[in-house]
């Protein structure tokens, strides 16, 4: 019977850091995507309509990698009335030499926090301005704060701002923000407020109306719209993708389908077929990122399996490099 | 943390035997299929052309049942050169009321293999003849046994035939099962002479052109083909389709593209939107099964998700009554 590693949350949360090695990790997927042989097929979708539940089942390949992911990720959205997260799930490794499980990563969530706020810091670190120093935050979940945390990673982010719905939310994060990473951070009760001279504003909400107008943009800015990842979410004003100067996809196969790019084409105002550079691209200088300073850029993310392959091969790796997790006689 | 259960092969195979339990319990889920609301998304599918690999991924909830299950499915043909079986994998279930993690079923294709067994078992029990007692088996693999092992819960079989490409597998398999189950089981050195004869046929091998021929049928024999799961797979000349008295498909969604269905559409010989009963439907009596003993029927087995959700149920029921693996922090 063959030994597989199981690792759980709480040794997760101390081996796989959100740090510059998780952002290289997944700056490195995005380059694998747009120069490898990859092979991602489309997210398995499961909706559990009785309990206002959702499963996302997410994987791909890259040639060379030993091991590939399988993340199953549950969204529960009644799960707060019952004091539980609404996010959970895990990640499993399997070679991909053999199909073989290597490992259980147990992760509730953890390492897709992780690698979503990772995906913000790369495109940042690709599209906004190198003296970028303000942020705007929309939202005030997990993700408004790890992608805050990612952006100081790649950033020199001296001033930001939170604006959550639930402006009681925005305070409590702003103000834990503030103490966390010595920087001024504020809550904003407009979101154009928060907007107003902020130079990398990130969205990280599940709102299925635009909670940014076109008409708030101001030139240099950089918005990283990672709330949508399925059909019916929508965060930027579909007007703002044609505005931009340029407009970037995590993997344009499912902006087109699930991201902000879906609702633009919905809206008439890009071709269905329309190409746009994707991320790993620009990493991979086959396209150009920001050329100055004046640009509107914008990142569509919808999170992709090779982010999740990358993070997980990488959680196995410091598992095994550090002792860390139990082994389990399958 | 939830403490969730984890179940290994060995515990497995101790708790949950192909037997009259895991017939029903299959039985019991396409019931479910024609009668309740189930959630059945398409089947996710990696290929891992590299090392002649391919994974799927399936997924069913069932309106009213607690959890529901994620079978992760990696074949990997050029395994046995390696020493290692060529199939795997393992069984996540969750709740289908928070999304949580309830127990990860360690079984290495072991639950997949009984419950495709036990569907093999159902597919007979409602369409062949009642005094069926004689048996061929065409393949020599894990399922090839327990196709005749489950054959022999729901009819009085009293003889069976082994064809396989292989002639030396089909002589050691034939052996194997006479004194298992104490009834003559005698190797054929042509799939025509297994055949011939036979109240139940089923095939059980991973052939890519047909390997029986419509003009060997005769009245009263019940077919069933369970090794299609993949486009480039076929048993059946298509023309058995149309001859047939009754064709009867697990899902039709997934025969009309993955079962022998899909190459009776594609040789023109049926239309890619004729219906066909399925094999819950008839359990349910919502549609008539085999109506006398000289018709020919056609079971057309492609795997289900909703069979993965009832045996990893029915396992961790077990499991749970019993005090069988492990529980771990997650």
């Amino acid at each position: 019977m063959p030994l597989i590693k199981i690792v759980a949350e709480r040794e997760l949360r101390r081996t796989v850091p959100l740090d510059q090695v998780a952002v290289q990790c997944v700056e490195d997927a995005f380059h694998s995507l747009a120069t490898k042989t990859v092979a991602m097929p489309p997210i398995l979708r499961l909706d559990i309509k009785d309990h206002g539940g959702e499963v996302d089942v997410k994987t791909a390949y890259v040639q060379g990698l030993d091991g590939f992911a399988v993340k199953i990720s549950p969204g529960f959205f009644d799960n707060p009335k019952l004091g539980l997260p609404s996010t959970n799930g895990l990640m499993v490794l399997l070679s991909s030499k053999t199909g073989l499980l290597q490992a259980l990563l147990l992760d509730n969530g953890y390492l897709t926090n992780v690698r979503t706020a990772a995906a913000g810091a790369v495109a940042a670190k690709y599209l906004a301005r190198n003296d970028a120093s303000v942020a705007a935050i929309l939202g005030a979940g997990i993700q408004a704060k790890l992608q805050l945390q990612a952006l100081t990673l790649v950033r020199p982010i001296r001033e930001a701002r939170i604006w959550a719905r639930n402006a009681a939310k925005a305070e409590d994060l702003a103000r834990e923000l503030s103490e966390e990473l010595g920087i001024p951070v504020r809550a904003c009760v407009d979101p154009r407020e928060a907007v107003a001279g902020s130079h990398i504003i990130v969205t990280t909400t599940p709102a299925t109306q635009p909670i940014l107008s076109a008409s708030w943009l101001e030139s240099g800015q950089h918005i990283t719209a990672m709330g949508s990842d399925a059909e019916h979410k929508n965060e930027l004003d579909p007007n703002m993708i044609v505005q931009a100067d340029l407009y970037v996809a995590d993997s344009l196969n499912q902006t087109r389908t699930l991201g902000e790019l879906h609702h633009a084409i919905s809206a008439g105002l890009v071709a269905a077929d329309a190409s746009f550079p994707e991320l790993g691209e620009i990493i991979a200088g086959k396209n150009a990122g920001r050329s100055n300073d004046l640009q509107i850029t914008i990142a569509d993310l919808t999170g992709t399996g090779i982010q999740d392959t990358a993070i997980a091969t990488l959680a196995f790796g410091l598992a095994e490099s550090t002792g860390t997790g139990s082994s389990f006689e399958s």
